[in-house]
Protein backbone atom coordinates (compact mmCIF):
# COMPACT_ATOMS: atom_id res chain seq x y z
CA UNK A 1 0.00 0.00 0.00
CA UNK A 2 2.21 2.63 -1.25
CA UNK A 3 -0.24 3.96 -3.55
CA UNK A 4 -1.61 7.08 -1.51
CA UNK A 5 2.20 8.88 -1.48
CA UNK A 6 3.53 11.87 -3.25
CA UNK A 7 5.76 9.52 -4.91
CA UNK A 8 3.53 7.77 -6.59
CA UNK A 9 3.00 9.98 -9.87
CA UNK A 10 -0.79 8.82 -10.11
CA UNK A 11 -1.46 9.83 -6.98
CA UNK A 12 0.14 13.37 -7.62
CA UNK A 13 -2.60 13.58 -10.33
CA UNK A 14 -5.45 12.96 -7.96
CA UNK A 15 -4.00 15.24 -5.32
CA UNK A 16 -3.94 18.08 -7.78
CA UNK A 17 -7.31 17.20 -9.48
CA UNK A 18 -8.79 16.60 -6.25
CA UNK A 19 -7.89 19.96 -4.79
CA UNK A 20 -8.33 21.97 -7.56
CA UNK A 21 -12.36 20.66 -7.85
CA UNK A 22 -12.68 21.36 -3.69
CA UNK A 23 -10.98 25.04 -4.67
CA UNK A 24 -13.57 24.93 -7.47
CA UNK A 25 -16.56 24.15 -5.10
CA UNK A 26 -15.70 26.57 -2.58
CA UNK A 27 -15.11 29.42 -4.95
CA UNK A 28 -18.60 29.08 -6.38
CA UNK A 29 -19.89 29.71 -2.96
CA UNK A 30 -18.00 33.30 -3.17
CA UNK A 31 -19.53 33.69 -6.57
CA UNK A 32 -22.72 33.48 -4.89
CA UNK A 33 -21.70 35.90 -2.26
CA UNK A 34 -20.46 38.16 -4.54
CA UNK A 35 -23.33 38.94 -6.87
CA UNK A 36 -25.94 39.03 -3.71
CA UNK A 37 -23.56 41.63 -2.66
CA UNK A 38 -23.35 43.68 -6.04
CA UNK A 39 -27.11 42.89 -6.54
CA UNK A 40 -28.51 43.92 -3.13
CA UNK A 41 -30.82 40.87 -3.89
CA UNK A 42 -31.45 37.00 -4.21
CA UNK A 43 -31.31 36.71 0.16
CA UNK A 44 -32.66 33.46 1.08
CA UNK A 45 -33.02 34.10 4.74
CA UNK A 46 -35.82 36.57 6.53
CA UNK A 47 -32.69 38.13 8.69
CA UNK A 48 -30.59 38.86 5.93
CA UNK A 49 -33.34 41.79 4.73
CA UNK A 50 -33.10 43.59 7.46
CA UNK A 51 -30.09 46.92 7.73
CA UNK A 52 -26.43 44.98 8.90
CA UNK A 53 -22.97 45.67 7.61
CA UNK A 54 -23.56 43.42 4.56
CA UNK A 55 -26.85 45.45 3.69
CA UNK A 56 -26.78 48.69 4.77
CA UNK A 57 -29.47 49.52 2.78
CA UNK A 58 -32.19 47.13 2.84
CA UNK A 59 -35.18 47.65 0.52
CA UNK A 60 -37.98 45.60 -0.69
CA UNK A 61 -37.60 42.43 -2.65
CA UNK A 62 -34.71 41.38 -1.68
CA UNK A 63 -35.72 38.08 -0.27
CA UNK A 64 -36.96 37.50 -4.07
CA UNK A 65 -35.22 35.41 -6.54
CA UNK A 66 -32.12 37.36 -8.56
CA UNK A 67 -31.82 35.44 -12.03
CA UNK A 68 -27.84 36.41 -11.74
CA UNK A 69 -27.75 34.83 -7.81
CA UNK A 70 -29.94 31.77 -9.01
CA UNK A 71 -27.73 30.67 -12.24
CA UNK A 72 -24.69 31.00 -9.09
CA UNK A 73 -26.59 28.83 -7.27
CA UNK A 74 -27.26 26.07 -9.88
CA UNK A 75 -24.14 26.23 -10.70
CA UNK A 76 -23.00 25.50 -7.31
CA UNK A 77 -25.62 22.39 -7.25
CA UNK A 78 -24.95 21.01 -10.49
CA UNK A 79 -21.19 21.12 -8.96
CA UNK A 80 -22.51 18.88 -5.94
CA UNK A 81 -24.10 16.53 -8.56
CA UNK A 82 -21.02 15.79 -9.57
CA UNK A 83 -17.30 17.22 -7.40
CA UNK A 84 -18.35 14.60 -4.25
CA UNK A 85 -18.57 11.78 -6.37
CA UNK A 86 -15.41 12.60 -8.52
CA UNK A 87 -13.35 13.05 -4.80
CA UNK A 88 -14.53 9.32 -4.11
CA UNK A 89 -14.40 7.82 -6.63
CA UNK A 90 -10.92 9.36 -7.95
CA UNK A 91 -9.15 8.23 -4.54
CA UNK A 92 -10.25 4.41 -4.93
CA UNK A 93 -8.96 4.44 -8.42
CA UNK A 94 -5.84 5.39 -7.63
CA UNK A 95 -5.96 2.72 -5.36
CA UNK A 96 -6.70 0.08 -7.63
CA UNK A 97 -3.21 1.17 -9.47
CA UNK A 98 -4.37 2.21 -13.11
CA UNK A 99 -1.53 2.94 -15.56
CA UNK A 100 -0.50 6.60 -15.48
CA UNK A 101 -1.61 7.40 -18.38
CA UNK A 102 -5.27 6.46 -18.05
CA UNK A 103 -5.20 8.15 -14.68
CA UNK A 104 -3.93 11.49 -16.23
CA UNK A 105 -6.63 11.53 -19.35
CA UNK A 106 -9.34 10.90 -16.85
CA UNK A 107 -8.30 12.78 -13.77
CA UNK A 108 -7.20 15.95 -15.37
CA UNK A 109 -9.96 15.53 -18.42
CA UNK A 110 -13.00 15.74 -15.48
CA UNK A 111 -11.32 19.14 -13.82
CA UNK A 112 -11.14 20.45 -17.93
CA UNK A 113 -14.70 19.14 -18.53
CA UNK A 114 -15.36 21.50 -15.26
CA UNK A 115 -14.24 24.40 -15.06
CA UNK A 116 -15.57 24.46 -19.27
CA UNK A 117 -18.51 23.70 -17.79
CA UNK A 118 -18.65 26.63 -15.56
CA UNK A 119 -17.78 28.70 -18.32
CA UNK A 120 -20.10 27.82 -20.42
CA UNK A 121 -23.06 27.92 -17.78
CA UNK A 122 -21.63 31.61 -16.47
CA UNK A 123 -22.08 32.77 -19.79
CA UNK A 124 -25.27 31.69 -20.63
CA UNK A 125 -24.32 29.64 -23.60
CA UNK A 126 -26.68 27.53 -25.46
CA UNK A 127 -28.15 24.72 -23.54
CA UNK A 128 -25.90 21.77 -25.96
CA UNK A 129 -22.56 23.35 -25.15
CA UNK A 130 -23.14 22.80 -21.70
CA UNK A 131 -24.50 19.68 -21.67
CA UNK A 132 -21.29 18.55 -23.62
CA UNK A 133 -18.60 19.33 -20.95
CA UNK A 134 -21.33 17.76 -17.64
CA UNK A 135 -21.61 14.88 -20.50
CA UNK A 136 -17.57 14.46 -20.34
CA UNK A 137 -17.39 14.71 -16.93
CA UNK A 138 -20.08 12.64 -15.76
CA UNK A 139 -18.99 9.80 -18.56
CA UNK A 140 -15.26 9.76 -16.87
CA UNK A 141 -17.00 9.32 -13.27
CA UNK A 142 -18.84 6.49 -14.42
CA UNK A 143 -16.03 5.33 -16.36
CA UNK A 144 -14.22 5.25 -13.00
CA UNK A 145 -16.65 3.73 -11.29
CA UNK A 146 -16.76 0.52 -13.37
CA UNK A 147 -13.39 0.60 -13.40
CA UNK A 148 -12.84 0.14 -9.94
CA UNK A 149 -16.36 -2.12 -9.86
CA UNK A 150 -14.72 -4.59 -11.52
CA UNK A 151 -11.52 -4.67 -10.07
CA UNK A 152 -12.74 -5.11 -6.37
CA UNK A 153 -15.13 -7.99 -7.64
CA UNK A 154 -12.37 -9.78 -8.95
CA UNK A 155 -10.97 -9.70 -5.94
CA UNK A 156 -14.09 -11.18 -4.18
CA UNK B 1 -1.37 0.48 6.44
CA UNK B 2 -2.34 -2.63 4.44
CA UNK B 3 -5.73 -1.73 5.03
CA UNK B 4 -6.66 0.23 1.80
CA UNK B 5 -5.72 -2.87 -0.87
CA UNK B 6 -7.74 -5.40 -2.51
CA UNK B 7 -6.22 -7.98 -0.80
CA UNK B 8 -8.41 -6.80 2.31
CA UNK B 9 -11.70 -8.13 2.10
CA UNK B 10 -12.77 -5.42 4.07
CA UNK B 11 -11.64 -2.60 1.75
CA UNK B 12 -12.72 -4.81 -1.27
CA UNK B 13 -16.37 -4.71 0.41
CA UNK B 14 -16.23 -0.86 0.72
CA UNK B 15 -14.87 -0.42 -3.23
CA UNK B 16 -17.92 -2.12 -4.55
CA UNK B 17 -19.99 -0.37 -1.94
CA UNK B 18 -18.60 2.79 -3.22
CA UNK B 19 -18.80 2.31 -6.37
CA UNK B 20 -22.40 1.47 -6.65
CA UNK B 21 -23.38 3.78 -4.83
CA UNK B 22 -21.40 6.72 -6.94
CA UNK B 23 -22.74 4.95 -10.01
CA UNK B 24 -26.32 5.42 -8.26
CA UNK B 25 -25.00 9.98 -7.95
CA UNK B 26 -24.84 9.70 -11.96
CA UNK B 27 -27.25 7.66 -12.67
CA UNK B 28 -29.67 9.97 -11.33
CA UNK B 29 -28.22 12.48 -12.79
CA UNK B 30 -29.08 11.64 -16.21
CA UNK B 31 -32.75 10.12 -15.17
CA UNK B 32 -33.06 14.24 -14.92
CA UNK B 33 -32.09 14.36 -18.35
CA UNK B 34 -34.31 11.91 -19.59
CA UNK B 35 -37.74 12.96 -18.02
CA UNK B 36 -36.73 16.56 -19.81
CA UNK B 37 -35.91 15.18 -22.89
CA UNK B 38 -39.01 12.90 -22.80
CA UNK B 39 -41.46 15.72 -21.44
CA UNK B 40 -39.81 18.55 -23.25
CA UNK B 41 -40.22 20.43 -19.23
CA UNK B 42 -38.96 21.06 -16.44
CA UNK B 43 -35.96 22.62 -17.61
CA UNK B 44 -34.33 25.51 -15.06
CA UNK B 45 -32.27 27.58 -17.15
CA UNK B 46 -33.67 30.38 -19.87
CA UNK B 47 -31.37 29.24 -22.60
CA UNK B 48 -32.55 25.84 -22.52
CA UNK B 49 -35.80 26.80 -23.54
CA UNK B 50 -34.69 28.29 -26.76
CA UNK B 51 -34.10 25.74 -30.15
CA UNK B 52 -31.43 23.38 -30.50
CA UNK B 53 -31.49 20.45 -30.92
CA UNK B 54 -31.60 18.99 -27.81
CA UNK B 55 -35.05 21.20 -27.52
CA UNK B 56 -36.35 21.17 -31.06
CA UNK B 57 -39.82 22.39 -30.48
CA UNK B 58 -39.95 25.24 -27.54
CA UNK B 59 -43.13 25.88 -26.39
CA UNK B 60 -44.02 28.31 -23.48
CA UNK B 61 -43.71 26.74 -20.20
CA UNK B 62 -41.36 24.42 -20.78
CA UNK B 63 -39.28 26.49 -17.73
CA UNK B 64 -42.25 25.91 -15.31
CA UNK B 65 -42.07 22.86 -12.98
CA UNK B 66 -42.42 19.08 -13.88
CA UNK B 67 -43.92 17.10 -11.14
CA UNK B 68 -41.88 13.87 -13.32
CA UNK B 69 -38.66 15.97 -13.23
CA UNK B 70 -38.29 17.05 -9.91
CA UNK B 71 -39.29 13.91 -8.44
CA UNK B 72 -36.35 12.49 -10.49
CA UNK B 73 -34.69 16.30 -8.67
CA UNK B 74 -35.64 15.62 -5.20
CA UNK B 75 -34.55 12.00 -5.43
CA UNK B 76 -30.92 13.13 -6.23
CA UNK B 77 -30.50 15.29 -3.61
CA UNK B 78 -31.62 13.11 -1.04
CA UNK B 79 -28.78 10.83 -2.54
CA UNK B 80 -26.67 13.34 -1.94
CA UNK B 81 -27.44 14.49 1.50
CA UNK B 82 -26.40 10.91 2.39
CA UNK B 83 -24.32 9.24 -0.40
CA UNK B 84 -21.47 11.54 0.04
CA UNK B 85 -21.28 11.48 3.96
CA UNK B 86 -20.85 7.29 3.54
CA UNK B 87 -18.62 7.56 1.23
CA UNK B 88 -16.33 9.32 3.51
CA UNK B 89 -16.79 7.70 6.65
CA UNK B 90 -17.19 4.27 4.98
CA UNK B 91 -13.22 5.05 3.98
CA UNK B 92 -12.56 5.85 7.93
CA UNK B 93 -14.68 2.64 8.85
CA UNK B 94 -12.15 0.74 6.74
CA UNK B 95 -8.91 2.34 8.60
CA UNK B 96 -10.17 1.61 11.59
CA UNK B 97 -10.45 -2.02 10.72
CA UNK B 98 -13.21 -3.45 11.88
CA UNK B 99 -14.70 -7.04 11.33
CA UNK B 100 -16.00 -8.36 7.95
CA UNK B 101 -19.26 -9.84 9.09
CA UNK B 102 -20.06 -5.95 10.43
CA UNK B 103 -18.32 -4.36 7.47
CA UNK B 104 -20.33 -6.49 5.12
CA UNK B 105 -23.41 -5.46 6.91
CA UNK B 106 -23.49 -2.04 7.41
CA UNK B 107 -21.75 -1.40 3.92
CA UNK B 108 -24.09 -3.47 1.91
CA UNK B 109 -26.56 -3.35 3.98
CA UNK B 110 -26.81 0.99 2.79
CA UNK B 111 -26.34 -0.23 -0.70
CA UNK B 112 -29.57 -2.03 -0.13
CA UNK B 113 -31.57 0.64 1.43
CA UNK B 114 -30.54 3.00 -0.23
CA UNK B 115 -31.49 1.16 -3.66
CA UNK B 116 -34.58 0.36 -1.98
CA UNK B 117 -35.36 4.04 -1.13
CA UNK B 118 -34.57 5.13 -4.85
CA UNK B 119 -37.52 2.15 -5.64
CA UNK B 120 -40.05 3.74 -3.31
CA UNK B 121 -39.37 7.14 -4.18
CA UNK B 122 -39.52 6.66 -8.19
CA UNK B 123 -42.71 4.91 -7.79
CA UNK B 124 -44.13 7.42 -5.28
CA UNK B 125 -45.04 4.60 -2.45
CA UNK B 126 -46.34 5.63 1.02
CA UNK B 127 -44.11 8.18 3.10
CA UNK B 128 -43.88 5.49 5.08
CA UNK B 129 -42.11 3.42 2.99
CA UNK B 130 -39.60 5.86 1.87
CA UNK B 131 -39.11 6.75 5.25
CA UNK B 132 -37.95 3.03 5.93
CA UNK B 133 -35.34 2.78 3.84
CA UNK B 134 -34.44 6.20 4.53
CA UNK B 135 -33.96 5.69 8.19
CA UNK B 136 -31.89 2.15 7.39
CA UNK B 137 -29.25 4.08 5.40
CA UNK B 138 -28.93 6.72 7.96
CA UNK B 139 -28.41 4.85 11.34
CA UNK B 140 -26.25 2.87 9.23
CA UNK B 141 -23.68 6.14 8.57
CA UNK B 142 -24.56 7.26 11.99
CA UNK B 143 -23.49 3.93 13.57
CA UNK B 144 -20.59 4.11 11.46
CA UNK B 145 -19.26 7.41 12.40
CA UNK B 146 -20.06 6.79 16.17
CA UNK B 147 -17.71 3.49 15.28
CA UNK B 148 -14.54 5.34 14.05
CA UNK B 149 -15.04 8.38 16.71
CA UNK B 150 -14.70 6.06 19.57
CA UNK B 151 -11.80 3.95 17.95
CA UNK B 152 -10.27 7.30 16.73
CA UNK B 153 -10.94 9.04 20.71
CA UNK B 154 -9.40 5.90 22.40
CA UNK B 155 -5.96 6.85 20.74
CA UNK B 156 -5.87 10.63 21.71
CA UNK C 1 2.84 5.51 3.61
CA UNK C 2 2.30 4.89 7.61
CA UNK C 3 -0.61 7.92 7.21
CA UNK C 4 -3.72 6.84 7.65
CA UNK C 5 -3.00 4.98 11.13
CA UNK C 6 -4.54 5.46 14.38
CA UNK C 7 -0.76 5.47 15.58
CA UNK C 8 -0.50 8.81 13.81
CA UNK C 9 -1.99 11.73 15.56
CA UNK C 10 -2.64 13.70 12.66
CA UNK C 11 -5.07 11.09 11.25
CA UNK C 12 -6.52 10.46 15.06
CA UNK C 13 -7.05 14.54 14.69
CA UNK C 14 -8.94 14.00 11.08
CA UNK C 15 -11.20 10.95 12.22
CA UNK C 16 -12.25 12.81 15.07
CA UNK C 17 -13.22 16.20 13.00
CA UNK C 18 -14.75 13.98 9.88
CA UNK C 19 -16.67 11.69 11.88
CA UNK C 20 -18.56 14.81 13.84
CA UNK C 21 -18.51 16.32 10.42
CA UNK C 22 -20.76 13.40 9.36
CA UNK C 23 -22.51 13.33 12.31
CA UNK C 24 -23.72 17.16 11.51
CA UNK C 25 -24.86 16.14 7.98
CA UNK C 26 -26.95 13.54 9.02
CA UNK C 27 -28.51 15.26 12.40
CA UNK C 28 -29.56 17.73 10.21
CA UNK C 29 -31.57 15.48 7.69
CA UNK C 30 -33.51 14.42 11.17
CA UNK C 31 -33.83 18.04 12.42
CA UNK C 32 -35.59 18.55 8.90
CA UNK C 33 -37.97 15.52 9.40
CA UNK C 34 -38.71 16.75 13.29
CA UNK C 35 -39.51 19.75 11.83
CA UNK C 36 -42.15 18.42 9.14
CA UNK C 37 -43.62 16.28 12.07
CA UNK C 38 -44.01 19.13 14.81
CA UNK C 39 -45.42 21.13 12.32
CA UNK C 40 -47.04 18.86 10.28
CA UNK C 41 -46.38 20.81 7.82
CA UNK C 42 -43.14 21.57 4.62
CA UNK C 43 -43.39 18.65 2.98
CA UNK C 44 -42.07 17.92 -0.44
CA UNK C 45 -43.86 14.80 -2.20
CA UNK C 46 -47.38 15.01 -3.18
CA UNK C 47 -47.56 11.63 -1.51
CA UNK C 48 -46.27 12.70 1.80
CA UNK C 49 -49.52 14.65 2.25
CA UNK C 50 -51.79 11.50 2.23
CA UNK C 51 -52.97 9.87 5.66
CA UNK C 52 -50.43 7.83 7.17
CA UNK C 53 -48.59 7.13 9.98
CA UNK C 54 -46.47 9.54 10.11
CA UNK C 55 -49.39 11.99 8.78
CA UNK C 56 -52.56 10.87 10.97
CA UNK C 57 -54.65 14.03 9.97
CA UNK C 58 -54.09 15.33 6.41
CA UNK C 59 -54.90 19.11 6.21
CA UNK C 60 -54.54 21.71 2.79
CA UNK C 61 -51.16 23.54 3.29
CA UNK C 62 -49.43 20.07 4.14
CA UNK C 63 -47.39 20.90 1.08
CA UNK C 64 -46.72 24.63 1.02
CA UNK C 65 -43.31 25.83 2.28
CA UNK C 66 -43.06 25.90 6.12
CA UNK C 67 -40.59 28.57 7.73
CA UNK C 68 -39.21 26.39 10.28
CA UNK C 69 -38.29 23.18 8.00
CA UNK C 70 -37.21 25.33 5.40
CA UNK C 71 -34.37 26.79 7.48
CA UNK C 72 -33.58 23.53 8.29
CA UNK C 73 -33.10 22.85 4.54
CA UNK C 74 -31.00 25.48 3.89
CA UNK C 75 -28.17 24.83 6.92
CA UNK C 76 -28.34 21.44 5.11
CA UNK C 77 -27.73 22.82 2.02
CA UNK C 78 -24.78 24.86 3.23
CA UNK C 79 -22.95 21.35 4.95
CA UNK C 80 -23.26 20.38 1.71
CA UNK C 81 -21.64 23.45 -0.08
CA UNK C 82 -18.93 23.02 2.72
CA UNK C 83 -18.95 19.63 4.24
CA UNK C 84 -17.94 16.87 1.38
CA UNK C 85 -15.19 19.25 -0.05
CA UNK C 86 -13.86 19.37 3.75
CA UNK C 87 -13.64 15.49 4.01
CA UNK C 88 -12.37 15.12 0.57
CA UNK C 89 -9.43 17.60 1.04
CA UNK C 90 -8.91 16.92 5.28
CA UNK C 91 -8.00 13.46 3.65
CA UNK C 92 -5.66 14.41 1.10
CA UNK C 93 -4.27 17.07 3.49
CA UNK C 94 -3.25 14.23 6.35
CA UNK C 95 -1.03 12.26 3.03
CA UNK C 96 0.79 15.14 2.15
CA UNK C 97 1.74 14.88 6.38
CA UNK C 98 1.33 18.93 8.13
CA UNK C 99 2.84 19.51 11.11
CA UNK C 100 0.44 18.11 13.94
CA UNK C 101 -0.27 21.70 15.36
CA UNK C 102 -1.30 23.23 11.67
CA UNK C 103 -3.63 19.81 11.32
CA UNK C 104 -5.33 20.32 14.92
CA UNK C 105 -6.21 24.37 14.60
CA UNK C 106 -7.07 23.46 10.46
CA UNK C 107 -9.72 20.43 11.27
CA UNK C 108 -10.86 21.26 14.75
CA UNK C 109 -11.12 25.14 13.66
CA UNK C 110 -13.79 24.06 10.62
CA UNK C 111 -15.73 21.74 13.20
CA UNK C 112 -15.93 24.67 15.33
CA UNK C 113 -16.38 27.18 12.85
CA UNK C 114 -19.28 24.72 11.28
CA UNK C 115 -21.19 24.17 14.31
CA UNK C 116 -20.85 27.86 15.58
CA UNK C 117 -22.87 28.38 12.18
CA UNK C 118 -25.00 25.97 12.95
CA UNK C 119 -26.09 27.45 15.92
CA UNK C 120 -25.79 31.21 14.24
CA UNK C 121 -28.56 30.45 11.58
CA UNK C 122 -30.96 28.05 13.84
CA UNK C 123 -31.13 30.47 15.66
CA UNK C 124 -31.74 33.36 12.80
CA UNK C 125 -28.79 35.71 14.21
CA UNK C 126 -27.90 38.56 12.15
CA UNK C 127 -26.47 37.79 8.60
CA UNK C 128 -22.92 39.13 9.89
CA UNK C 129 -22.94 36.81 12.71
CA UNK C 130 -23.58 33.21 10.23
CA UNK C 131 -21.49 34.70 7.68
CA UNK C 132 -18.46 35.28 9.22
CA UNK C 133 -18.44 31.62 10.68
CA UNK C 134 -19.02 30.13 7.17
CA UNK C 135 -15.80 32.15 5.96
CA UNK C 136 -14.10 30.92 8.66
CA UNK C 137 -14.97 27.40 7.41
CA UNK C 138 -14.55 28.32 4.00
CA UNK C 139 -10.81 29.66 4.32
CA UNK C 140 -9.60 26.77 6.51
CA UNK C 141 -10.98 24.62 3.24
CA UNK C 142 -9.25 26.58 1.01
CA UNK C 143 -6.14 26.84 2.84
CA UNK C 144 -5.68 23.21 3.11
CA UNK C 145 -6.65 22.99 -0.57
CA UNK C 146 -3.84 25.39 -1.80
CA UNK C 147 -1.93 23.55 0.99
CA UNK C 148 -2.19 20.05 -0.80
CA UNK C 149 -2.04 21.04 -4.63
CA UNK C 150 1.63 23.03 -3.73
CA UNK C 151 2.46 19.94 -2.23
CA UNK C 152 1.94 18.02 -5.12
CA UNK C 153 2.96 20.78 -7.53
CA UNK C 154 6.59 19.98 -6.18
CA UNK C 155 6.36 16.47 -6.85
CA UNK C 156 5.69 16.71 -10.67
Amino acid sequence: MDQLTLANPVFVTYAIAASIMVLKIMLQGWITVARMMSNQAGFVSPEDAKAGLANPKPRAGQLEINDDVERSRRIHRNDLENIPAFLAIGLLFVLVAPPLAAAQWLLYGFVAARLAHFAAYSSAQSHEVRASFYTIGSLIVIAMAVWVLAAAIAHL
